[in-house]
């Protein structure tokens, strides 16, 4: 496993921007590159190190052996995995998208077999865009996925080490590491990130559709149901768009539940099952929130098995707090 | 129109007993009653005037001739009500209540002819309940709604007296007043203050049917869109199941605006439309938020159909920011 942690990030907008400062801040070399010519001279204007343009990046990376992160949309990622493919073809691949199965294939299509590809997804995030919106504290004390999807046997070994060095990079940016699929990954993802998006948008259209009046009347549960809805309307889409599957699934869910308010509320003038349900589910994440009672334990990533206890354990919501050479210290 | 300032407030919870403390800062004389032997504690023993019982209170109230108001769930109201009736049968009135046209059919039917009741509703609240939850701070720069609904001549004369005296109420509080019908408030807080409740119950509930993982990787969207769900659920229902035809029909606009964006999302892969309207719609209502640009208006409550142009006015988003005499000042 490497121990030089050099970093090359090629998108410099909120999410990897963030990731840069918060990787120099943590000690990293860090170099990066984007197509956005504002946040390439916001960067570079706080004395950052931006390469011309995503080629020569990736050619720095390559001959220096850094760890590549991905922080672009979904959709620039086909054309990104391309320049790859062509500057850095063994490279180690990390990214920070939104979805993970959709990004996995895309690999799979452009860069194997050099590409030792491991995903990975900062939960954190604010309405605002761009370089300027980002900061070294963005991920303290967020959840970040990092892909726990083996291969074969050598394919397994070469994760393992590209995985400790994604997790590290995580912890070093204030996270906590999630092990989870790709798959579990973006069914979890949809309804916890990508349906709040959606029930935000329409939430604030059935308020503006009220008229002056309503929006007038908007106080705490509109400004917050409806906060998310301030994001850059193509990188909500991008996000949504890019977990079709698992997205309509969370859907159906929402307005299976929403129907039967509906229902019970025209029919019987009661809602009290759907208000006290969310309630404690509230509750449930509230407490998942407050730290662990549960103990922790160690996993060492050199043992047989230990990538299936990573993903066993992180199906129960445990989360990866620190990383001494090859153990893992998971708190339950 | 009096300016005696005496003020009875029937339930000392997280609205009643934050009016209680803003309107004691703010010069008058108050005193209140409540059911809850930990509400009536608490603020006893922040040394403010707590009657023994609500009868008691209410005759005070009579006695001073002071404004009662009414600070219960909308369950609680019929009870209230009765004794209002018994008690203080000729008071001013007014209430705090999320729902207005309910109340005031319960008003109507409880006790009248003597009683001169103007609905009210502060949009402030946090998900927390009780005294200890409350604060005078709490209406600072909030929307309060005053009703203007009015009766014939004498009535309108009487309302309109009660309506400076609530209205001001409100502006010592921190508030400003926003004019409107029950029935204008009834289904503009079905869409943007009942609905939001009822979407963050089902959005915590989609979250934690994903599992611990997916409660796990919670973050700022899913954290802002199911706050509210922490509220008292007990409360969350009564405010709903009060405004039930309004409500039914905003989560009617929910459902199609949700169902269309899944059938989009299933069928040609994009939500395009769904984000960009929320969007838009949240634009207008941080626009709504910034203060005016559209300048202010004098409404003189003695000139004929003074109310009449403040309920215009109310609908077109205005609010009064100042009550000199029988002059509202009204910000556009």
């Amino acid at each position: 496993m490497t121990s030089r942690r050099e970093l090359c990030v090629i998108g410099l907008g909120l999410i990897g921007g963030s990731v840069l400062r918060a990787a120099d801040r943590a000690g990293w070399t860090v170099w990066g590159a984007t197509t956005s010519p504002v946040d390439a001279a916001a960067a570079a204007g706080q004395g950052c190190t931006v390469e011309p343009d995503v080629g020569s990046a990736l050619r720095r990376a390559a001959a220096d052996d850094a760890l590549v992160l991905l922080a672009v949309p979904f959709t620039a990622v086909e054309d990104v995995l391309t320049s790859v493919a062509r500057h850095a073809p063994r490279c180690r691949l990390t990214d920070v998208v939104g979805v993970k199965e959709p990004v996995a294939a895309a690999v799979r299509r452009h860069v194997v077999p050099g590409t030792r590809y491991v995903g990975s997804h900062p939960m954190a995030g604010t309405s605002a865009s761009g370089w300027a919106a980002g900061s070294a504290d963005l991920f303290d004390g967020a959840p970040w996925v990092v892909s726990v999807d083996g291969g074969g046997d050598r394919a397994v070994w070469a994760d393992r080490a590209v995985w400790a060095e994604v997790a590290g990079l995580a912890l070093d940016c204030g996270a906590h590491v999630v092990p989870a699929t790709a798959a579990e990954h973006d069914a979890a993802a949809a309804r916890v990130s990508h349906l709040p998006h959606l029930l935000a948008a329409v939430l604030a259209s059935v308020g503006a559709r009220g008229g002056p009046l309503a929006l007038a009347l908007g106080a705490g549960s509109f400004t917050d149901g409806t906060r998310v809805a301030a994001s850059h309307p193509e990188l909500v889409r991008a996000m949504c768009e890019g977990n079709r599957v698992a997205l309509v699934d969370a859907l159906d869910d929402a307005l299976g539940q929403l129907g039967a308010a509906r229902a019970e509320l025209a029919s019987t003038g009661m809602v009290g099952s759907t208000v006290r349900a969310g309630h404690l589910a509230r509750r449930a994440f509230d407490a998942s929130r407050g730290g662990s009672d549960r103990g922790s334990v160690q996993v060492d990533l050199e043992t047989p098995g230990a990538m299936e206890r990573l993903r066993e354990l992180g199906r129960l919501g445990a989360r990866v707090t620190a990383l001494h050479g090859t153990r893992c210290q998971v708190v339950l």
